[in-house]
């Protein structure tokens, strides 16, 4: 068995989320993905993401992995899933990783994209690609509220309810705003996120940007651990998987065989 | 009755296109907005457009015309409708024009506009909006091409069989090709297109871009009316209305009312 590592594209807009959902009528990524191995293989193929996304949550890289055992060549999976799967999911790469490997565990540091589109004109264009938000924003509050989150803290004010973590401290290594025309994108980078972390916090970021949340109330909740001194949750369609990275030693294929 | 201008801009890739089909199961332009005026005003409204776009085509700005019996005033047009209507069809603009005016008949130019992605990397959240070319392009080539269109020529070689077009004698004003990273921005503008002329164009310019046709051609299509010379027509996912001018004196109401 060979132990498959894909990268995986896909537009959020058209899914019920990553993962297979009871109802058989959902579409998820997980089941587009898993319908193409078989149709190639001809085998039950199970995938594994480093992360489950939202329904209309977005990858622009996607780690996927699974076991397989076909006789397919390694670089033959991009093309071949791509002629299988629908247009909304592409496969941007395929290698062969060590048996150890563990898509989920061995993750190091993952990079979301959080994109706003900052108008009150109408664009249908966009609507399903990010958050749209017509109200005038302050960056000199925005940046200040961004900063307080970078570091290593207690998110637990950070997470939606109903998420199993036990462990709620984590580490935001950036925090970066980039207004670019109408646009403002924001990047996250940390050692790992809890359930809805990034959206509330783009939430949060916002509200402080509107003048509607004094910066201090961040530093409050991140004390105290209340969910309610915080914005709301932003919008799934605005979010984005931009990156999850691994260690060299853990994606290279141990050439140190028994002869 | 008053005599209204509304400026639509819709993402074509949920619709059969703008005209109300027979098949009363698909998707139309015309029909999410007659639904939207119908459930407004309480009265069955017939919209015109400046011109049918094809399933798959996008509009930016695409004026329609229609007469209102309501008294709902002209400027509640835009947030009322935008309410009633589909995210993929936002009504941008209103206004009320002389009853003289016609949509179709007083249109002096259109703009297109067409996109296309050079780039063999596959991409799930452009599907929709470009053509995506993975060939490498001579830009020079293509510049040559587009020269050779501009001005008064017989284009009926530029249009799709199935056409009722009598008269195929059209001027473009300007066909202007802008790279930009790894897109590529084709605009004509015109005083009027032939049915898919816009896309047969774009099909040929980059046939010649790829090298495979030679600009003569082109000189000889427009010479003969030969269809077979020129190149493919360009998928409807990249194409664009842009814009429609119609003359001032057209489009202002007359004030000069009799007391």
């Amino acid at each position: 068995m060979k132990n498959v590592l894909l990268t995986v594209a896909y537009d959020g807009s058209g899914f019920s989320g990553w993962q297979i959902q009871e109802k058989k009528d959902q579409r998820t990524v997980q089941g587009e993905l898993e319908k193409a191995l078989m149709r190639l293989t001809g085998q039950t193929v199970r995938v594994l993401a480093s992360g489950r996304t939202d329904a209309g949550v977005h990858a622009l890289a996607q780690p996927v992995q699974f076991s397989d055992g076909s006789t397919i060549p390694v670089e033959a999976f991009v093309p071949a899933l791509n002629s299988a799967l629908p247009q909304d999911v592409r496969v941007m790469g395929a290698r062969q990783v060590p048996e150890e490997f563990h898509v989920i565990r061995d993750a190091v540091a993952k990079t979301y994209l959080y994109r706003i589109r900052l108008s009150a004109d109408p664009d249908p264009f966009t609507r399903n690609f990010c958050w749209q938000y017509p109200y005038p924003v302050n960056f000199r509050a925005l940046e200040k509220s961004a900063t307080l989150l970078e570091g290593t803290h207690d998110f637990r004010a950070f997470c939606a309810s109903g998420s199993s973590a036990r462990n709620f401290v984590r580490t935001i290594y950036r925090l970066s705003l980039e207004p670019a025309d109408r646009m403002l994108e924001i990047r996250v980078r940390g050692n790992g996120f809890l359930y809805n972390m990034v959206r509330i916090i783009v939430g949060t970021l916002m509200m402080a940007g509107q003048g509607r949340l004094e910066p201090e109330r961040i530093t409050e909740a991140l004390e105290t651990g209340r969910r309610d001194l915080l914005g709301p949750t932003a919008p799934p369609r605005g979010l984005y998987l931009q990156e999850v990275e691994y260690p060299e030693q853990c994606l290279n294929q141990d050439r140190n065989l028994p002869e």
